[in-house]
């Protein structure tokens, strides 16, 4: 395999766009003609709930794969269905992975040292013993959190970097109460700033032929501003900029994450794509059971947006 | 069910001792023998390390239920070995709770408002569809991450509210690097106790009759300093401490982190405790056939330094 960033820089490239789509299956908003028949029988049970977030998951998959050239694998709502949803989790980074697509598990893991080697194994693939691998995930990278410091990062990034995979650290996120954390002024400097220094301190040892590193950065699209301090700060991280669509961000925000030459982020929107058919304009037009269409336009014209304003 | 700090209050009170035992099963620590015998025929796969850590979980649990308030599990020596091992998880947990123990699911999971939702249903019991639970893994509490602020952290403590359960909040952690990010000076204030603060204002609303809030803090037994400072701070917030043996932290540091009363925190030890029997003084005595009685001494002894400290 190549460098993570090269291999996403490439696969923007092919797609001819720097979109991700977010797979954020809250079972409860799954059409409920899919829902019911991936279900069977009530009473609903953990391993029928898995059923129909695979089996969702995967079909949406195979509505974006031609489309974007990443997908975003939001874990909590798989394993708040336990072991099964935990099963249905890793089938669909796997499915995923068969229609050609860079995978980003969406984690958010972080922890000391040994506990964080732990992890990586389980997100960045590679859990390794006495020489033989037993579990490879198999996503290309997962977002990691900050709050432990460099040696809560370190043993993601070893893995990255031995695998040809990817990271890509918190450092401003989309949720509104987020400023009374990230945006703390350290010494004149908001947290956050501080963060993304930290974030390119680790990274700027690992960057690819694209000039990009493989130790990249979650940069909400709501906060342009922001995006834009961070983007000159950190100019050899690739940026995960999720919040296009259901959170308010626009291509006018998320065009703020991108280089001079409308490269190095990509943007990631998720119910906005993913429930289309019960939203705004697409809830007239389809329904549930036309869901599929709905995901496929919701796709279309994110791509078109985010294109038109990266030039 | 009572008050999550009630609860753990009397646990302590009737095991006589505010101590945790914490479940971190790295698979290449086990016992060979028990390692061996849980595993079955080679090669090794992902359900065969789920047998295993299965296996030592349980018995390291019997062994300490008798003389310990509590254990903390910590998932991500289990995730590694994905949906098996994620099951393993699950198994321990309930395997815990039958032996009666406060059990404490260390996750530290964290992300924007409508997924730490899904993490709280999945760590925090209590996956309801429909009206109907799905899925409890049985925890009393988890850990989680600050990071977000929080609209992060309120699906959390809400599930904790609503089901009697708790939650600790990272402040200060116990890993060397921690320094450059929870140390940074704020406008005077090292950035853990602005965090602390924070803490301290989430969970006020809800204390028990036992003077304490079921949202606590992960405070680190390595930084007493620290831990006094924040002991000030947030004098309803229980402290899960961690960091006991093998990360340095000895009885004279966590002693900081209780009230004048000699309550309000629970001391954690994870690889001190459950690999004794590798460890000085125990390796000489017990060896990995032996390795049951060693978690035994090595309990005691954590049990009687932290009951003389605290007098």
């Amino acid at each position: 395999m190549a460098h993570f960033a090269d291999r996403l820089a490439e696969a923007v490239e092919a797609k001819g766009n720097p979109c991700c789509v977010g797979l954020d299956p809250l079972l409860e908003a799954i059409p409920a003609p899919l829902r019911d028949e991936a279900a069977g029988p009530l009473p609903l049970t953990c391993e029928a709930a898995a059923n129909v977030l695979r089996a969702f998951s995967c079909a949406a998959i195979d509505v974006v794969a031609p489309k974007v050239p990443a997908v975003k694998v939001q874990a909590a709502f798989y394993e708040r269905f336990g072991p099964p949803g935990y099963q249905a989790y890793v089938d669909t980074v796997a499915h995923a992975k068969r229609r050609g697509l860079i995978v980003i598990a969406d984690v958010k893991r972080g922890d000391i040292g040994s506990t964080s080697a732990a992890y990586a194994e389980a997100h960045l693939g590679g859990t390794t013993v006495d020489g033989a691998e037993l579990f490879d995930l198999g996503a290309d990278a997962c977002t990691i959190n900050p709050y432990f410091g460099e040696d809560g990062i370190e043993p993601f990034v070893r893995q990255a970097v031995r695998r040809d995979r990817g990271v890509f650290v918190l450092v401003r996120t989309t949720n509104p109460g987020a400023d009374r954390v990230q945006n703390l002024s350290c010494k004149g400097v908001p947290f956050f700033m501080r963060i993304g220094a930290l974030v390119h301190e680790w990274g700027r040892q690992h960057v690819g032929r694209s000039g990009y590193s493989c130790v990249g950065a979650v940069v909400a699209g709501t906060q342009p501003i922001d995006a834009e301090k961070l983007r000159r700060l950190m100019p050899q991280a690739y940026f995960l900029v999720p919040g296009f669509g259901a959170q308010g961000a626009g291509p006018a925000e998320v065009v703020r994450a991108f280089d001079a030459r409308g490269r190095g982020a990509l943007v990631s929107a998720s119910r906005s794509v993913l429930f289309a058919h019960a939203r705004a304009p697409y809830d007239r037009q389809f329904g549930p059971t036309h869901w599929r269409e709905a995901v496929a336009l919701a796709t279309d014209a994110m791509v078109a947006q985010v294109r038109a304003a990266i030039g």
